[in-house]
């Protein structure tokens, strides 16, 4: 077929290839999910939708599919991080669907998650009341819409990494997303690592690089 | 000439109008300003670079000059506001000029000034010891480029009016001010006035219309 | 569940959090208006599908749903403005919905306002004709699409704070809505406070704010 | 020489070709306007900065340079339009290059031009006390910076043609200009004729073309 | 109700205020189309979609519906222009349902119109085929979408005025009209009239104007 | 040093890295030139100022300047093309500079380069009148600024590969040449090749692309 | 009717007019294929939706739809280049209906395909191991969605003529392909020729130009 | 003074406030690099001109300011990584300013630095020939203008965290280096970590919080 599944991803970089489901045919998708499963014995397909999900699961008896992140997932890879753990913060209610994209595929990859929700700075106290698990996780995921203030004010309250993630949550002079977008990449708050609007396979995929980092010779 | 100076304006809105003074040869703003002197006993000129300045000095001798705000001002209106108090607070030592913009045309109307700087949300706890202070006045002028978080996390903590400021301070994707005045009209605070970027002097012209604001039939 | 009502935020601030509809299932929406309720006996929707608003009326049979500002509201604020006003003035038809948005949301806060409808600059007479209602407004929201004109000429004629709402009226290059705000941000008409597209209900906020405005020692 | 000026122009349009300085040498440009005023007895050149005109002026004694709308100008086309009037109308002094820029361009063409200078739409009273000059005009060309409000407003009280030229005045979100191009783009009142930023000449030979217009079988 | 038509343009204007459908309600429509008849005799809406024009239908048993422009008409103005001829030409079929706007707007107002479609500057034979008629108009609207180069060219081979109608047929790069907006708006071509994208209303009545023009005191 | 000549490009692509001087030190390209003269018998910089070329000439006593284009050549590659012709258009006297980049940098190639200067389609029978120069060039190079017609008209006159430049000659909404260059990406005339703004020296590099091009197995 | 094809393209080009469909109606597009057919033999009409397709067929017995691409062809030119060879390369399995426009455009004028899938550069040992094909093709077509790096990469590799179609593939920062475009625009790979956002048919008739293409006098 | 040193940052985060000396004045940043050097005995200032650099030396006799990066410190950190180190690779010898200001933040933090240059995509050879040293790195830093594909390339070759830097490097529709900032978002190698355009600091800084990074309980 028209797929060619990148099957040596896994070994250089420790997690399996993720089918892309948008643009593709139910047909394109399977194709692409299967080799994959072949090669490594589960497989992730990000932004899949109910038909197409529906259609998947005929193939994939053993298939999940989460209809908020829109996640479709067969089997779950053999990694493990027991001593690590990734806080998944969100600013507002709206977020959760690009929150729970990051966490779901953190967990496939064997990630434990720590899920902080609805804390945007309008109302700083939500957030300060949660410092002290903000400060134990090992790396903060943020994600934030409208303004995207969100890592800026964590990014000055942690030292661990943080990886802002911009949705495409609001109307009007936010451009899908873009005012958060633009305000997590001129944050003040130095080091924040920035990955593209409504992201959040991205980001989890930032945090596993970290997390697999070993120091070298 | 060819400057008309709308000297009516001190009738309709309890504000002479001020002088542009980007774009115009320094006899033109001589020309306003003194027209404006002539019906109202005082006049100001914004972005008034040095060398004009040292012009219209030697034309306006009591004439006051600051290189920071680049305001230009001949006497001082008659007005007084005795009772209220106006917050201009700003995130960091580099937005001070759109700050002082603000603040000397609030004190050019007679309005007391309380100025906190270098408060920006990187470094929360510097803005959170200031907050007796912010809940003391009756508006907060909110001047901040980058990210332009700060207005968004102080409209979340004070009930007063909050006008937000965007400076272009910052550079590359800060797009020369858009994306601290996107963050700012994207704001999950509510209710805050956002002006144009680096726009001190029409926060301070927003801030006088609510102080003479009154009740009506 | 997933969210967390600010609560504190009518100590805060004198208006309770409003949910943001969109984005939201109507259960996390039912969720949060319950909550709100429970603490403050009334709660506010904003941009709720018709559909939402249905299955939010069989939980609150108190509820109101207005189709055309999409608003859903559960019951009304104990605060009352009687000696204040707001005018809420409109360039267009089309400029209703939003405009709607605004002056329904401070009905609920108990602050009475005047609608003026269809007096863009297009045909100044109109606006001319009811300066004596405009001029007796303690504040003037000022709603255009377009090329957003009318708030330029509303800053002209009175003294009082103009809160400028750009909307989205329009099509080509008006950009969803961009000319308008463009044109409010750069207004010569100096001081007027500028919200989002659309955003008629982040105006009714800033009109509160200003409202509920004293002058401190 | 590289330079192939288009003499045939003025046969078709009524209008000798303009040299447009910008980008070019001296030399290009003295070469340009040699074969113009070769063919046609007169030449007229665009965005001439001073040391350029300095340099033409050894060429040409009897060309004539004005600083303000860097126009420079050999002769005069031998055209006259005596029952017609343009009037050219800016918003602020700032503006009055552009608005030259379009008045002598006219003049040059024999076009009498009626100039009223300063009267934005802040300060309504100064254009409504113009408006019997105003109508008296075959064309109305309204130039204006920040928000371009002006030839909105001018297009409701006139029926003439109006032609609508947007300034780069302004800083910030005027985004050099594109705020009043857009607002002028969008206007509510219909049927304005908009021409690029800053381009007083182009709006010039807008609108002789309009009266070189004539009726046709 | 919450219209509130403005019947003094006719007299100010020679063409009664046109109601723009768009965002508003078939009762909204439905109601200024019957002041404006009450009015004038006649009326025009524009941009009516086709379940609008059914139920308008039932109303106003004489009005006419035309699927392509969206107008909708009720009568037709009393004025004519025997000796003149606008020439509405167009680039391409896609960009039709614009140019009939214009052309179905003009004949509402009595101008006789000549049509020329389908001869976009990528096959040039075409359009030089039809130079005679073209140079015969008194004034030329060009209608095109894509790259925009129609009037470009058009403005060298006639001297009549052109009105350049950027429409938004296309796509990717063309950004929903912008492309050709932006070439329009930077022809080379000197003194072309440029209206909004798809806006082939506004191109009628900027005709409209100048066929009104007469040469004044 | 810092500096990694590519020397395996001359191989790989028949044509030697070229040292882009822009944002380099004089000493940075120096070396670069010294290594690719050294691997190759000759080198070529772009966007060379006066001020370096003066430093460089120092250094290779046969290098030669040209201020126009800014280009920086030591020697000459030894190929030929001598059957081969590309006409390099340009439509103003202004956007000469960038249409010397593209014929030099074709001449230091070995490719014989036909120049027609001045023939905007704003004057179309300057065009027509060099048809048969034209339609005898095996490849056309068109640049044009402002809104980038040329390479429209030219697509449809020619059947050779037509590879368009625009450039950034002219103001406001031209925005630096993206005017043009979204013109010519949307262009109705079929199978243009379009090049960064200004960069003459990729168009060079397309046009030797396709020189080499030779039927494959 | 409305349409006027453009059957002299044929002979000035070597090509016929291809018919856009979108923005037609069913008619138009039949009447304009029928002119084509007439004149040629056969026809191409691109982006046709499957009910216009299905509309079309009735009236073309011999008539071919594929759904991926959405071209519809009645019958082949008769045009055939057997020495000649294009690859066309994508990089990702959603970037395959672009791909195909360009691959039967080719196809349909008699030039042979090679089909390339699935190769983008996060896995570069998947183009790597093709690099032999691809050097062998006289032309290369690449098509890539998201950051748009394949050309980039492919024209470092190969010294043939590299054709880059940026795709609309991906969400949020790409801009609905505006990242791909910008990425191709700035290559720092030599001679890359850049076609419009999913224009698959404009770069097989950009690679049609160069097959053509013919040593001159 | 006006000048509040975050000095709480050290122990909140690991590294001490630096000073953004952009539109500071010599004498604001004199003050914030006291404070700080008083209270962590070493400071580091960004973004100085040389001229400021020359009076900051005056006041620091141990202060080193390195012109190419336009960093100024004053001592180093007391902190160092033995076993780490961080690759910070550029595509051109143009981004070395961006590329030194990573490294030499990061030599201040006490973290080894392996500099990798002027291997950009379109010689991949010279990329390809580094990999045993690029896959040796802890974690990789990856810098380049123009069309920013090296991060994607090497995303898709090393399993360690890739910071990807975007330049200013490159002209026209480069933006200023919005092309490279939109590629990296874009990327399709999953988990790229991106920061602002020209923000070589805060790349430093988001790999001083991987390197900080503990597994927590
Ligand atoms: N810094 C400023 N920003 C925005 N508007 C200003 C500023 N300074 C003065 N203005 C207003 O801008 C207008 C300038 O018009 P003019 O001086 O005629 O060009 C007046 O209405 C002033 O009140
Ligand atoms: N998919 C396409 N992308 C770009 N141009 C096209 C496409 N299909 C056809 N064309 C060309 O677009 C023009 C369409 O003009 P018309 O059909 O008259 O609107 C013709 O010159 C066609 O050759
Ligand atoms: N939601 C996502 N956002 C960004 N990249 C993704 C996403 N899902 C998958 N990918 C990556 O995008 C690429 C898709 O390529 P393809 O599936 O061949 O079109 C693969 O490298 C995936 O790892
Ligand atoms: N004027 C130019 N426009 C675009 N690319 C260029 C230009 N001049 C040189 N180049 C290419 O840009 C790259 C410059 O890389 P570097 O010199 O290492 O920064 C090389 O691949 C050159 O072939
Ligand atoms: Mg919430
Ligand atoms: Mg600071
Ligand atoms: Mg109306
Ligand atoms: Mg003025
Ligand atoms: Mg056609
Ligand atoms: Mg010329
Ligand atoms: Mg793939
Ligand atoms: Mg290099």
């Amino acid at each position: 077929g028209h797929v060619l599944a990148d099957t040596h991803r896994m070994i250089r970089q420790g997690f399996p290839e993720a089918v892309y489901a948008e643009g593709k045919t139910p047909a394109q998708t399977f194709d692409a999910l299967s080799a994959l499963v072949a090669a490594h014995g589960c497989a992730l397909a990000t932004r899949v939708r109910p038909e197409m999900a529906a259609s998947l699961q005929q193939r994939f008896p053993t298939g999940v599919y989460d209809g908020g992140s829109r996640l479709y997932r067969v089997g779950k890879m053999s990694s493990s991080f027991p001593s690590a753990s990734v806080a998944v913060v969100c600013a507002g209610t709206s977020d959760l669907p690009v929150a729970e994209e990051a966490s779901q595929t953190l967990e496939f990859a064997g990630v434990p998650v720590k899920r902080i929700t609805d804390v945007g700075v309008a109302g700083l106290h939500r957030l300060l009341s949660r410092l002290e698990e903000l400060r134990a996780a090992s790396i903060v995921i943020a994600v934030a819409g409208m303004e995207g203030a969100l890592p800026s004010v964590l990014g000055g309250l942690v030292a661990a990494p943080v990886i802002a993630v911009p949705t495409s949550v609001g109307y009007g002079a936010n451009l899908h997303g873009l005012s958060a977008l633009l305000g997590m990449l001129n944050s003040c708050a130095s080091g924040l690592a920035v990955v593209n609007i409504d992201n959040g396979f991205g980001a989890a995929l930032a945090a596993l690089r970290m997390l697999n980092m070993q120091p070298k010779a």
